[in-house]
């Protein structure tokens, strides 16, 4: 199968940003990747174009109805010079799903993977060098029609950007503060939880704004049936270390399925630290805590990888973890993960892809 | 206080499309409102301007994170050719509540309903003469800011476009089958049900086309936690009148306050028909329908106003509710709604603004 992406290179380069301190997702590149689908003629039109702003009509339905996904992953530069993507076949699978429950035609995965690799290849000096920088990709689709009809769009626009960001860790791991929210709820069974939806983001920035006024760096979800069992941390994964066995929410049906929280799970096998994905209810986590058993805790995601947890507020009840510090396992975890996405360990998992 | 809105008005005014056969939402006006919001300056520069696309960064939040709210309602033509709005104050209202919900700033409801006003006059041209015709209006906020950190907007846009539309019921008010959704979930207490957001929407597709499928023209939502308490039909808020009285299922946290059904709830108490707000479960209903007390039921909303349910297909069981005809109250509901609306009859409640 030939794919063939047509090429505009911009005539205009623009200036690249200094990567310290750079503010995540501010900055892009100077090309972008753009899909077209209308219905009776499927996608069609793959380009990479120049990165620009797109032309929208005001009844377009992603502004009223909602109905867009994204991807979030990375691109690496090894100390020898090489370029890995991390999983990308993982992303492609998951963008799928998540059309899939939000009503938009399927992408082909080929097609798709094509893709990162010819823009990424094409904005490759855009890439930083050094510890824990790498180069942001986001997928998306958004909903293009305009009509105000609510029913599935008859076009859409999958389109790729690029940003390249700083090192997550400026000096070095650090435990966050997290909030466990009791008031609102970012998902439940039957919703689009476990799609990367745009609606799930938009349900969970009022909790967030609240957390940060109380001095937390987000906050922790639990479910929006019981109230009690616990599901994802700001937009993040999250696992607990508890008496020795590493315990990460099961995939129940409103849990994004994330891919650092796969990787996670595969590396804890790998080493034969007894992990499990269960339910575990904040009950049980206040117990762990008061009985000396909660070890460990940390969020995992693209943006982060590992986001060790310090503390956890249950309403006013501050349940300080390992100290505040950064645990053992979250660190070896963290630099096993990063080094094998940036090509400085061996991958004995095949999850990096070389671009060339 | 004055407000002072620009207006650019178009020099190339399209063709009006006929009414008759008109999709809902698909043909817009000459003009629309825009007001601009930047961080640090609030929101400033409204103004009216030729209906146009507009330029979106492709890293733009709502593409992203969904960070955008709408609100819908109509203006009529009088036979005896005046300009009435319904009850804009209270959409003007809803959409405050719904920014609040989002971490939208809040817009001044005046300059919002001076907006509102200006439009419809200078596009008045385009509301359509006839029975059961109106100008649909959609205010909406969308996030602007090209950044992707999950964080509210530090730019927005708010805008209104307007849409002539046909008749909701071409050959006469018409009962609908319906089917019971078991699988999938509109809310729960905590998300944002209660918010007009696009999440909502984009929540509801898949089980639409499921309903669609099956020959059903909506599907009707139960609760997110119990899975057994109604709460809306489609987009639209639900009445059943069970044995003389006709309930509607509370405002819970999770149902869309909906400005048709607080109408509907105001002309039953006007008429001393006993009204109830309450829980009502899907075994109740089916148990009235099985006693013959289920009467009638009908969804409530802007687009149709009063939308009669003919059936309800409860996992296979089929619920027939009036013989699949529609049912005397609700006749005299929409009649009398419809009636007011187009200043048709005495408007008690002082529902009805005149645009002049």
């Amino acid at each position: 199968m030939t794919i063939d992406i047509k090429i505009e290179k911009t005539t205009s380069p623009k200036t690249k940003p200094e990567t310290k301190g750079l503010v995540f997702g501010s900055k892009f590149t100077d090309h972008m990747f753009i899909l077209d689908y209308d219905h009776g003629q499927g996608w069609h039109d793959p380009r990479i174009v120049p990165y620009q702003n797109i032309s929208m009509d005001p009844a377009a339905k992603v502004f009223h109805y909602g109905q867009t996904i994204f991807e979030g992953l990375k691109a690496y530069l090894t100390e020898d010079g090489r370029i890995l993507m991390f999983r990308p076949t993982k992303n492609i699978e998951r963008l799928n799903l998540s059309n899939e429950r939000l009503s938009i035609p399927e992408i082909d995965p080929e097609l798709a993977l094509e893709a990162l690799r010819q823009l990424v290849l094409i904005d490759k000096e855009w890439i930083p060098e050094g510890e824990g920088t790498s180069l942001y990709i986001r997928p998306f689709v958004i909903a293009t029609e305009a009509a105000l009809g609510v029913a599935p769009s008859l076009q859409y626009k999958f389109m790729i950007i690029l940003s390249p960001v700083a090192a997550y860790y400026a000096e070095g791991i650090n435990p966050v503060k997290i909030y466990v929210e009791s008031k609102y709820v970012r998902a439940v069974p039957g919703g689009v939880g476990t799609a990367k939806t745009a609606g799930n983001y938009a349900a969970g920035l009022k909790a967030q704004e609240g957390a940060t006024e109380l001095g937390y760096s987000q906050v922790m979800w639990l479910d929006g049936v019981h109230r009690k069992y616990i599901e994802e941390v700001g937009s993040m994964n999250v696992f607990f270390k508890i008496d020795g066995t590493v315990v990460t929410p099961a995939l129940n049906g409103s849990i994004l399925h994330g891919i650092t929280r796969d990787s996670i799970i595969q590396l804890l096998k790998h080493w034969e630290i007894p992990v499990e994905e269960r339910q575990l209810s904040i009950d049980e986590l206040e117990e762990a805590s008061r009985s000396g058993k909660l070890e460990e805790a940390f969020g995992t995601g693209t943006a982060a990888v590992i986001s060790p947890i310090g503390e956890l507020n249950w309403q006013g009840e501050k349940l300080t973890i390992n100290e505040g510090k950064t645990g053992e396992l979250s660190a070896k975890l963290y630099e096993t993960l990063t080094g094998i996405q940036k090509g400085a360990i061996e991958d004995p998992f095949g999850w990096t892809l070389e671009v060339k």
